[in-house]
């Protein structure tokens, strides 16, 4: 749907617990922030077959958007190109406007360090090897591009698992395709805190203020225990202008603070 | 597959960028030591169509355990159990011995703090509220209890998303079946370090111990620049005898390690 987007992170270091996926959580943020919906987040291991079948469950559901994290790099391990271009049917070759990239990249840490020119191997010359059809995007901090495909309704963008060469290639390609799809909805959220009320007790308020305020998403995130609660309660809206989601905001902050006054609870503002 | 799980986890702060996903690491990591396969973390919102349709997918690949995380507590965007109900096509009822569990907390709250009985309202009944024929698992920090579903070949286990009833539950109750399905099979790992060679000129060594070393696997994590290389190597394997198992590590080490060296790189031992 326009204005998705589905996640996919490729990685073993994932699925055995060795990593944190932070990459999913700050793509998430930064898409939210700019009025993008994320649907879903799939964390596969590398794995040709894992990664194709991922692909192609996300683009049936049809998400305007498709960003992987992970498996762009020169190892045998790296396979997000390989599973991605088997969900697409598209043959894998060695994009020319890549190599380029890719050239320039090892010619530059040559130059750095005062060396020889750096061989073109067959590791090195994987990570210019694209679906076809593929367009390849600068990395400007890393060695292998990031790669745009576009299909009819579905932007896909494959981004490196680098965490600094991921947030590059993020800003620089993939926040102006975002701004463009959400137009000027942006998300905006309040969070604060409620004591003395237990979150079952917060339940029929939550749901009085979520009916009183259509489009206002109220969510209850214990942090205390429910026999000493301590409650994050955060509210959420996505708006094309700040002054109307402000506004919004904030009545439904008044009336939840006001119902938690009448049932005895205080209110902590974050 | 026997020995194989997936993870589910419920929750709209995860697909916003609020919250880090701390339970997928923590459960695949304690999963992957026990020697069971983690094949798929799925993040999906708080949505009954969204849950179920997770859970269905799941369900299809047939792993030995599906894990969810999230969306057990009394508001109305807890919506776990109704997604699972629906993935099933159970009907969603009180169940006795969960409303025994939720009942006895209440009473304890009500005595920590000296105060008159509470209610069992709508959304403390919620917590006790389950798919047909599933069994409440007791949760020994929080209220809501947690939920066994044992399919013909496919265990459910339905945790909530506060890492620390998460957690407790998750040992109290499925550690266990983790250990009976793996038998003797651990997950044991060694991480060292190499400075000097690009990650590309590692990729060709990488494929030669791979070779040499079946089963063990290798995997590079660059945490410096190409054209500074500091890289992780990170080999692991699962065996049932930590004695093999750190014989087939030490020896693929040795192997990378002598490599390394001939090509000119330094290793560190972590």
């Amino acid at each position: 749907m326009a204005g998705d987007m589905e996640i996919i992170c490729v990685g073993n270091e994932l699925l055995i617990g060795k990593t944190l996926n932070t990459n999913a959580q700050w793509i998430a943020k930064q898409a939210t922030a700019l009025g993008i919906a994320v649907k879903r987040v799939t964390v596969v291991a590398d794995d040709v077959n894992e990664i194709a079948k991922a692909v192609r469950e996300a683009l049936s559901r049809k998400p305007q958007f498709i960003v992987t994290t992970g498996g762009l790099g020169p190892t045998f391990d790296d396979k997000t190109l390989a599973g991605i271009a088997e969900a697409l049917k598209r043959m894998l070759a060695v994009n020319a406007e890549a190599l380029a990239m890719v050239r320039k990249k090892y010619e530059a840490y040559a130059k750095e360090k005062g060396t020889a020119p750096v061989e073109l191997t067959q590791a090195r010359m994987k990570m210019a090897t694209l679906p076809e059809n593929a367009k390849p995007v600068p990395d400007p901090v890393g060695t292998a591009p990031g790669v745009q495909i576009d299909l009819e309704h579905i932007t896909l963008i494959v981004l490196p698992g680098v965490p600094s060469e991921m947030k590059a290639i993020f800003s620089d390609a993939l926040v102006p395709l975002l701004k463009q799809a959400s137009r000027k909805n942006r998300f905006y959220d309040k969070s604060i805190f409620v004591e003395g009320v237990m979150e079952s007790g917060l339940a029929p308020i939550i749901d009085r203020v979520m009916r009183d305020n259509v489009g206002v998403y109220v969510k209850s995130h214990p942090k205390g225990r429910e026999s000493v609660p301590h409650i994050e309660i955060h509210f959420s809206v996505v708006a094309d202008d700040a002054g109307v989601a402000g506004e919004r905001l904030r009545r439904a902050v008044l009336q939840l603070s006001g119902l938690v006054g009448e049932v005895g609870g205080t209110v902590v503002y974050g």
